[in-house]
């Protein structure tokens, strides 16, 4: 039987040896007082060196497979794994309403997935050929060499401290006063956004959105089973009249908005916007979370800063930051900025969710930024976005028959097509091997069936016109 | 004002620049439309090349702070942040009784914390000095040699593949059939077990685990509003006549339980109990939560199969594991090994939470465990802790007046005091450096008052003799 063993170059060959051993002993191929070949033998029957199979032997007795009688041989210990009868239950009665419906809310598992050879504007994830890897590499080094030990042990629940701090000098750079403020270390916007909901609002709460927004938020609020309350959004931000009648007729828990390059639209509130809807806020204090999405991709212009930097010393707005969306997706940091007490008790949340967000991430990333390496990847991912954005928006506007062409920068753009279904034209295009995201999942109230979203980080210039005129050509047919 | 600019050597001097020009124009210092400095001139005052000052402008340039007209020099941008009236909430109303709850339930935040010179029995974690640290760095290195433009971007809720298929084959060496179950990858067991117990109660639901157990769990069923059952500990684990009858009497959502080196007591479940305790769930089709905490530390004696291991192609155990308790716990991966249909709910679960986990941390991990650096770890953690943990045990005995001690190795062993509150004992110990873990905390009924947990992994030899004997001295005072 040990001639089976195919020995690979994946893994060290003592160790193949010993789960071959193992196997056989799990399996009860081997049974309990059996003795093995001798090291000399077994060496020779599967030509490695003798060494080798000590190596193997003494790892199984280590793990406790074996056990080593000086002098007589090694024998198989007393593996006690009695099969019983099979125990077996229907999951499906025993999962809850929630769980289902977050399985139901789950775009990835629902949509149209890629295949090979299709071109796909579904993603908005930046083009990881833009990530600088020399300096990524050198970040880790340092970071390891100077506190490995520190870093691969637990951490804090709030996060890596030099982080943290980074950050709160990253947003005074951005207009904030971070007085009375702190900073929490989530798993990205997602894990922030939750966490927030989850400690600010109840089941039935009403709230404010634009409308269309993010789908992972509107994910979130539904499973919180929130009241969402979608206003419509003007060229430059949400309807700031009909926010405003919505705040004064009824209780909100909160509003959310996405000021820069809103998702879906691309719509960049304008800072006349960004006034009228805090201060709307402030009015009747219903606390505003600002998701910072994709903020830093700016590309002409004036800076325009974040909501949270007209508040001064107040603490009524929540910051949800992320590099994430733009560096290294991968690795998930993002965080919360807000009140100081308001971000303790977000700690402790944290800490029931999951401990921590990994500290070796956050050290890299540290690192990473400590050295300017963020700016130099912007100055560069700016350049090149920028130049398939223009691209984009001029081939849509060419090809695409549609009523109106949502975008000012970012990773994406918005198309209105007249009155034709996008799912039917993602169906025909999906034949023709384009792909893209229908726009009503991104809708509070089951519009945006005309709609969809164009995104153009990880396609090539080329494709970007050959997949737009696939599009065209098929919203044209069903135009007729 | 250019001059109060201080330059350290952390980040680059362009950089520095940039900011603190930003800063100023932040906060109105330098107005729309005035002139900076020519790039000569800046570079004269700080004593700086001109070179860097025309890098600092450009990045101005493009981050939308500075316009530069060529042959007139670099304007300050509108920047348009126009302090408004402050927006101020008392949170302390907005925060909802989940959050508060939380708050209450982290101890962290309630118990004595470590201070400088203590020494500490509160740490469970794993001494970092055994943490090889060249090997952790190749697999990092190789791994993001192959393919770092993939892990650091968008990944999978479910996991990392390779990961995924290694903790398979993981687990089928440890006798489990994996035939109809699948693997998701977790932010470690904590939010591991909070997807799990997400997806199959509801609020008010009953359920069963041992009474002490790992404070964490109880935390997580204590958030979830559950009824929580516990059942008192044998030597040699549950209490099966006790488990049977609760079983029997009332519906039960599921069992939770920790088969080795139990959390608090160190109990090690023995074969046969945990066949017994498998049979009891399984006839009456109560969900088994495994927790597989600690299980590679085995010290000695025969390998013992996972309790899942037991039910062949079968699907009524939930099997939590986790590295990140005893190797490198900062990068926090774990995962949860389950009937392959449940476990695709729980990916939505967990990707409404967060994603997916850093696929960063999951790549090195998987790099490094194929390397087999985690049995040659192991081999050295066992033999350092089983050498703590003989010493430490002796220690206790000798050296602290108590009804009994309680541990097999793992990393921590559990003394029950005669008749004397632990906390009181805490407090004594503290006055005089050392802490550790009171074991109500433990305990699912308020029972414990007399019993507390030694973790001994971060200790050295010498001050766990010197700790304990600290401690034998006040109880030897308070039992008079």
């Amino acid at each position: 039987m040990f001639r089976d063993l195919n020995i690979n170059n994946d893994r060290p060959v003592y160790l193949q040896i010993k789960d071959y051993i193992k196997e056989l002993i799990i399996k009860g191929i081997l049974q309990k007082d059996v003795k093995l070949p001798s090291t000399r033998e077994l060496g020779e029957i599967l030509n490695v060196s003798r060494n080798t199979i000590i190596l193997a032997y003494e790892y199984l007795e280590d793990e406790g497979f074996i056990r080593i009688v000086k002098g007589r041989g090694a024998f198989v210990s007393d593996i006690k794994i009695k099969p019983q009868d099979n125990f077996n239950l229907s999951w499906d009665e025993k999962i809850n309403d929630y769980a289902r419906f977050a399985e139901r809310l789950d775009i990835i598992k629902n949509e149209i997935k890629w295949e090979k050879g299709m071109i796909s504007f579904k993603s908005i994830s930046p083009d990881s050929s833009l990530f600088d890897m020399d300096e990524f590499k050198k970040a880790f080094l340092n970071r390891i060499s100077m506190e490995g030990d520190k870093i691969l042990n637990y951490g804090y629940a709030q996060g890596y401290k030099p982080l943290i701090e980074y950050l709160l000098k990253y947003m005074e750079n951005k207009g904030v006063d971070v007085e009375g403020k702190e900073i929490l270390i989530t798993n990205g916007f997602t894990e922030g956004f939750d966490i927030v909901v989850s400690a600010i609002t109840n089941k039935g709460d009403k709230i404010i959105c634009e409308n269309p927004t993010h789908n992972t938020a509107i994910k979130i609020m539904k499973l919180h089973e929130l009241d969402i309350h979608g206003v419509e959004m003007d060229d430059d931000g949400m309807n700031i009249n009909k926010l405003e009648e919505k705040l004064y007729k009824e209780e909100f828990k909160f509003v959310y908005i996405v000021p820069s390059y809103h998702n879906p639209t691309g719509i960049v509130t304008s800072p006349e916007k960004r006034i009228e809807i805090f201060n709307a806020c402030r009015q009747r204090g219903v606390p505003l979370i600002e998701d910072g999405f994709n903020e830093e991709l700016r590309y002409s212009g004036s800076h325009i800063a974040p909501i949270i930097s007209l508040n001064g010393k107040g603490n009524g707005v929540i910051y949800l930051g992320s590099f994430s969306k733009i560096l290294f997706p991968g690795m998930r940091i993002g965080w919360i900025l807000a009140d100081k007490d308001l971000i303790s008790v977000l700690e402790s949340i944290k800490r029931s969710r999951n401990i921590h967000t990994s500290f070796l991430d956050q050290a890299i990333l540290y690192e990473y930024l400590k050295g300017g390496n963020f700016e130099k990847y912007l100055k560069r991912a700016r350049k090149e976005y920028r130049e398939k954005f223009e691209i984009a928006y001029k081939a849509a506007k060419e090809l695409i028959p549609c009523r109106d062409i949502k975008g000012e920068g970012g990773l994406h753009i918005f198309v209105e097509l007249r009155d034709i279904n996008a799912r039917d034209v993602l169906f025909e295009c999906c034949k023709n091997g384009v792909i893209f995201t229908p726009g009503d999942i991104f809708y509070t109230d089951g519009k945006g069936k005309n709609t969809f979203r164009l995104g153009f980080s990880r396609v090539s210039k080329d494709e970007i016109i050959k997949g737009f005129k696939v599009i065209g050509d098929v919203v044209r047919k069903m135009e007729g």
